[in-house]
């Protein structure tokens, strides 16, 4: 992508609240890894792992944390969070593209629709009765938008987004390709052999300044709404279940998912791949990590784990040889302490 | 959504096949949680951890099992089945909509394509060459039906769902947005290090009263069919591989992925996230936890699981490297056991 | 599917390069599976569990290696490698079909964009300003290809797929329904206890020969770009990160997710439902079983697992509880050992 101006380090410096080493007259051209920027590029460490990059990197100037002031000689910026300043950096370089307001001939709106100011509605939508969409709300080719959906200001919507009937959605989302919003919750009652599907009559409300990502699915509710608040960031390929609950500022990374009913704080994080169980309350300022199940609440802040550790192959299949069996192994342990009379202390 | 009528109490209790205690004139407005249900409300336990909730709950009436029968002196109805019941009583304040029929102009159909009497469709869609679509099916904005396709009647599809030549679904279907159906399975020969991609020439063949979740993908065979038997229901997310055979009512919850030529019987119901390897056979009635993996065949009917624990992240830590070496730890078992020459009883 | 045409089996040995057995002059009208063949078909022994099926089945002539050279007396060709003998004989009996050239009337083309000569492009696609897709591409309905997109020449994109903006694609890749490519990465710095977004301004390049599953969603990078390396083969609701990078000709089951930065070998093979973390490097010729979860680089190649055992429930139940305290259980085990003095060898 193409840059839309220079800046001087010393602006950018300024910018992000940093201290500014070295010559801040230094024109700077753009932002870039520390692999790929060239002479005229600001870039940064953005992970510890990377500190052998930053000797070769060809960078002209540099990102810091306090802690790395002197990592480098170069012309350089510190920041109490280079990350953050990084997010700040690029977004300078790169502002938000000004779309083109209109509605395309190739897209449907019904009539009692309402649209905002400065909507933009590419080919191929369709927008159904009584939906009211915010102002500059851009929707890009191939959304639909069910009846009596409504769409806050500012959203954005990429390609191929469904969103079902009586979704409500806040300001300020961006919503990736083929994301599904409202389908129906997975409820059905036992009758004989056959299932019976429960109608889902509940809806799904989002609040401001929600990502959802491509390929991500949340379900209407059952009776109540499935609810999702305040800048939540959803990753790919999510799937929310039937009243699922999730608060302000949590962050979950792709292919998550989360069993009906459950109920997730704020400023949660949860790994990719973890998977949630149903009815369960998970309190604010937890941390999952990645590919880990929760199978009971967690009434306690603080980093869970449950990832099956990663062997080669042969060692795997005998570790999982006596894992299938460690009650038994256990047994075998009790019975030698009760022969030998001792045990260190009470550790179940 | 707003109901469309009323009900007297024990006219909900004569459609349910229940027993009214109470007031059996009081008028229901409608069918609410606990939580959001008002005086004019029905309400029921879903969920026994919701006990506590009934006592604050506003409702004006109760659908209750026998074994909560006098759980609350409201006006309430018992019920064998509570959970049917209540399924029940959504479909009658609730009904199916009407849909109106007719086809969109801004929709695309194959001359040769046949249409049933009162079908609907939705504005982008396609509809391929001999592709046969039922009575009264529904299909919403941005669906892809291909060549030959068979759709029963009274089938519903939402937005963006893609259906690929030659699939045949049976009748009542529901599918949700951007399902696949009829993806290529993932079949390819090695050649030196190249893949040689082998052509699925193989169908979709999916029963009767079928649910399909959004984004949820059924590939098509690579020789044989992939076959999705009657009344099966399947949530969000779920990956079905080519050559897959689904019994009769069985049920998966979201993001379960079945791979190739698995064969899964009658009844059976799948945990959200599940993985259930190629090639293997599991019989009726079984029933896998969420977040499982399944490595072997199951000849079993019963209850089965295979989840990690999860912990706080330093317990899990030293537990996690005690299980890289859980092979060792056995034999420093065996070990003791041998130098103290007894051994409860035959473990392994 | 019908067959277009008749081959002799010695037709047939000499396309796969095998040896004929028997009536080379037998008249074969298609290939199936061991269970579905009539007299007329050939088919062959896709796994040694099928074994059984051979002596039922029906077939005609068979495909076998030459350790199963005597399993049958009928007419049969042997092939050192009958897997890719068989990938050969569909493509004969079923040729890719030749695509209708032409732009839909229901298509929109942005005036800059460029298409080569023979593109197939059907109803309800956008292509964006200065896209370029090359010679004979078929784009089925509903695909939507961004701005500066470029596509090369005799790719398929079936229906729904979307690309983003700047996105560049070889020939011949096979990009199957509901795909997204270069969706933003999941990038965002904490600012308080809100989420800033990172504007994702990386791009995605996907070499030559590659295949992509339905729904399967690839994040653009961050600052430098996402890279999928020729012949790379990905199957269904596969969630590749930013930034990642694949080596040529690896291949992905089902729902496998990758995290942002990591970086992939040539020609690894990873199972379904795995998830490799983020900012992890793994070498060439690395095989990852299904369900897996790579939390750390690996550097050697060879075969890699870590799959929790499935149980009937309740013996799960029984291990889980050791595998929650096997901290503990290492402890107990240590005590013994100090008390009686003795140990078998140092395992940790």
């Amino acid at each position: 992508m193409p840059v839309t101006r220079t800046f001087r380090l010393a602006e950018i410096a300024a910018l992000v609240g940093g201290e500014t080493l070295g010559d801040g007259n230094l024109e700077i051209h753009g932002i870039a890894s520390l692999k790929s920027a060239g002479p005229r590029d600001l870039s940064f460490l953005s992970n510890v792992s990377y500190q052998s990059q930053l000797r070769s990197s060809q960078a002209g100037a540099l990102l810091l944390a306090p802690a790395n002031r002197d990592a480098s000689n170069r012309p350089r910026i510190i920041s109490e969070d280079p990350y953050l300043a990084y997010a700040k950096v690029v977004e300078a370089f790169y502002p938000a593209q000004h779309h083109v307001a209109g509605v395309h001939p190739n897209a449907v709106v019904h009539p009692l629709a309402r649209l905002g100011n400065g909507v933009q509605l590419a080919p191929f939508c369709s927008v159904g009765k009584d939906a009211v969409i915010g102002d500059r709300v851009r929707i890009e080719t191939g959304c639909v938008i069910g009846e009596c959906v409504s769409i806050g200001s500012d959203c954005i919507l990429h390609g191929n987004v469904t969103i079902y009937a009586n979704s409500r959605i806040g300001e300020r989302a961006i919503i990736h390709a083929g994301a599904v919003i409202g389908s129906d919750g997975f409820g059905m009652a036992r009758e004989g052999e056959h299932w019976r599907k429960i109608p889902q009559i509940g809806g799904v409300i989002i609040g401001n300044d929600v990502e959802i990502g491509a390929n991500t699915t949340i379900d209407r509710g059952a009776l109540d709404d499935t609810v999702i608040e305040d800048g939540v960031k959803l990753d790919n390929q999510i799937q929310i279940g039937h009243n699922v609950h999730i608060g302000a500022h949590s962050a979950f990374a792709g292919c998550v998912g989360i069993a009906g009913s459950t109920r997730i704080g704020r400023r949660c994080t949860i790994g990719g791949g973890s998977v949630i169980l149903g009815h369960l309350e998970i309190v604010d300022d937890v941390n999952i990590a990645a590919a880990s199940v929760v199978m009971k609440s967690i009434r306690r802040a603080g980093d869970y784990a449950g990832l099956y550790p990663l062997q080669e192959r042969s060692v795997w299949a005998r570790n999982a040889a006596n894992l299938r069996n460690l009650d038994g192994l256990e047994r075998r342990l009790r019975y030698l302490e009760s022969t030998i009379g001792g045990k260190s202390r009470k550790t179940r």
